[in-house]
C-alpha cells in the first residue's frame, strides 16, 4: 500500500498552539482600542462576486487572487482585502448616520508568489471612517494605529505620512499624463523605500523619464523629516498647481489634527510615501517599527473618497 | 451610465456589528472553557488540497464544497469542517506527547442549497483528543462541551449520546452488508429527530427493508430517556454480536466517566443519534437545547479512531 504524504498547498499554513495563542492576544488588543476610539466592528463575507472585486481595481486583479466558477457558473472570489468588502457594505446603507466607524480583523487571501514569512492567506486589521471629509479623520485613524502599535509593544515607531495630490500633481507638473503611465510611476516611488536610488533611476529611466526629470523624481522623493521643519518650505520647493494645492492643505491639516491628538512626536513627513494602490485620492500613511528587524511597513492606509461612488449610489469620503 | 448594483454571492452574508459583538463575546467565552479543560488553540489552513479533503469523505465530497483549480493546475478546496485539517496537522507529527488535546474557532464553507439561517460560510467551533483510546475522553468532551453551553446561557440543554457501534451492529443483524446501503440507513436514522415517523417509515421502506424490518429499525430507534433507566435493560433489548457489546461497554463507560465529572444529569441515552458523517466509529453525542426554539443540535461530536490512519502513519485513537 503507497504511503500518502498529505501536504499543504503552496503558500498556505497553518497556526500552531504558539503562534496561536499571540494571535488571539494581538486581536484582543486591536479590538480594544479600536472599541476606545468608537469604532463598531463587523466582517464582510470571505467569498464575493468577481466583479465586486475587480471594481475596486480592474479585471488585472485576476492574477493576483484566488477566483473560480461556483457549480452554478457565477465567477467568484476570495477576498484580497478588508476595505472593498466594508466599502460595498456601506456604500448601499442610506440608514446609517454619519460617520460611520468600522473595523474588522479578518483574513484575506492574495495569489502572491510566496516569500519568507509571506503566505498566501494572512490576517489583516482594518478601520474606515466613511462620511467625514475633514482631515480629522485621517488624524484619528492615524491616531488609533499608533496607540495600536503602542499597546502591543512595537513603542518605537514612527507613522509616515504624505498625500497622493502631491505626488500626482508633482507628476503631472513633469507631463506625465496617462492614468496608466502615473500608476506606473507611483509604483516605482512606492518602492522606494524598499531600493537603492540606482535601482529606482533604473527604473524611472525606463518607464521613459528623461535624466533630468529622474533627477527631479528623486529630488522629490527626498524630501521628508519632521513637520515642522518641512511643512514652512514645502510650497517652495513643489511645483505650483491646483492638485499640489489641495495636496499641501490636506496635509498640513492631518499634521495639525494629529498634533491635537497628543501624535505630533510620533509622526514623519515622507513625500515617497504614494501607497501602492490606485484608489487612494489623499492623505496616505504607513507606519514603521524601529526598535526590531525591518519588516516593511507595520500598517498603511490613506483616504479613498471616491471608492463609495464605485459601490454605491452616493459620494461618501472615507479614510 | 448604468447603475450596478454589487451583491453577495448567495448563500453568503456579511456579518453586522451587532451579530459580530455576539460573535467575539462567544469566541472568548468558547476559548476560556477550551483554555480551563487544557485544550491548545490552533487553526489549520482554511485551502487544503482536494486529495486532503476527499480522503475523508471521499470524491462525492466535491459536490458538497467549494473547489477549483489555481492558477498552477492545482486542485484545492475550502475547508468544509475543522475536523481534517486539525488531523492533518497532528497525524504527521511524532513529537508530540499524548494526549493531544486541542481546539479551534475558525470559519467553515459548504456548497449547501441555502435555506433560512443557513449560509455556506459559517463559524465553527472544535475540540479534538488525540491519543486516548478510553472513554474517559469521550466525557471530556461531552463534559467541555456542556460547561460552553452553560457559560454562553444555554443552561437548559440536554447531550444525548449513543454509540455507532450499536446501530452498524444492529443494522448488520438484520442483514445489511454493503457499506453504502449501511451509510444510507444511517443517514435515515440521523434524521430522525427532525421528521415524523411516517416519513421515516417511508425512507426505510424505500432503501429496500421489508416492512418487519422497518418496525424493528423503529424499535430500535425509540430506545432512549434517563440512563440509569436505559442501560440496565438495554444488552436484553438489543440483538447479540460483536460490535454491539463493544458498543454497550463503550457507552456505559462513557457515562460512567461523565457521572464522575459531575455531568450526569446533563446527559440521556438515545439510539437515534448516528451522526451522519461516515468517519465516526464509536461513541457519539449531539446537544439540544431545550428553552429556546428548535434549532437542531447546538454542538455534536464523536469518536474517529481510524481517520489518523487516513492522514498520518500511524493509528492513534481520537475524540
Amino acid at each position: 500500500m503507497s504511503e500518502t504524504q498529505f501536504t499543504l498547498p503552496r503558500g498556505m499554513k497553518d497556526i500552531e498552539p504558539e503562534e496561536m495563542i499571540k494571535r488571539i492576544w494581538l486581536a484582543d488588543q486591536i479590538r480594544q482600542v479600536l472599541w476606545s476610539y468608537g469604532f463598531q466592528l463587523l466582517e464582510p463575507s470571505p467569498v464575493e462576486n468577481l466583479e465586486t472585486l475587480e471594481a475596486k481595481s480592474g479585471p488585472g486583479i485576476r492574477d493576483e487572487i484566488y477566483w473560480f466558477k461556483d457549480k452554478a457558473g457565477r465567477n467568484l472570489g476570495l477576498r484580497f482585502d478588508l476595505t472593498v468588502g466594508m466599502t460595498r457594505m456601506i456604500a448601499n446603507r442610506f440608514d446609517l448616520p454619519e460617520p460611520i466607524k468600522i473595523g474588522c480583523i479578518g483574513g484575506v487571501w492574495r495569489y502572491d508568489e510566496p516569500q519568507y514569512a509571506r503566505y498566501r492567506y494572512h490576517t489583516q486589521w482594518d478601520a474606515e471612517v466613511y462620511g467625514v471629509a475633514e482631515p480629522t479623520a485621517d488624524a484619528e485613524i492615524i491616531s488609533l494605529g499608533s496607540d495600536i502599535l503602542d499597546k502591543v509593544g512595537l513603542k518605537d515607531h514612527e507613522v509616515r505620512v504624505s498625500n497622493r495630490k502631491l505626488a500626482e500633481g508633482f507628476l503631472q507638473s513633469l507631463g506625465v499624463r496617462s492614468q496608466e503611465e502615473l500608476e506606473r510611476l507611483l509604483r516605482i516611488i512606492d518602492g522606494m523605500g524598499k531600493k537603492g536610488p540606482e535601482q529606482i533611476e533604473g527604473e524611472l529611466g525606463r518607464a521613459g523619464l528623461s535624466p533630468d526629470k529622474v533627477k527631479r523624481v528623486m529630488g522629490f522623493a527626498d524630501i521628508g523629516g519632521d513637520a515642522d521643519k518641512v511643512l514652512p518650505d514645502l510650497e517652495k520647493k513643489l511645483p505650483k498647481n491646483d492638485l499640489i494645492s489641495k495636496g499641501l492643505q490636506e496635509l498640513s491639516g492631518t499634521i495639525d489634527n494629529v498634533d491635537s491628538l497628543g501624535k505630533r512626536s510620533k509622526v514623519q513627513v515622507d513625500l515617497r510615501i504614494v501607497r501602492g494602490i490606485s484608489y487612494y485620492d489623499g492623505t496616505v500613511f504607513e507606519a514603521y517599527d524601529q526598535a526590531g528587524e525591518d519588516v516593511g511597513a507595520v500598517f498603511g492606509g490613506g483616504r479613498f473618497d471616491k471608492l463609495c461612488r464605485i459601490y454605491g449610489k452616493r459620494d461618501m469620503p472615507a479614510t
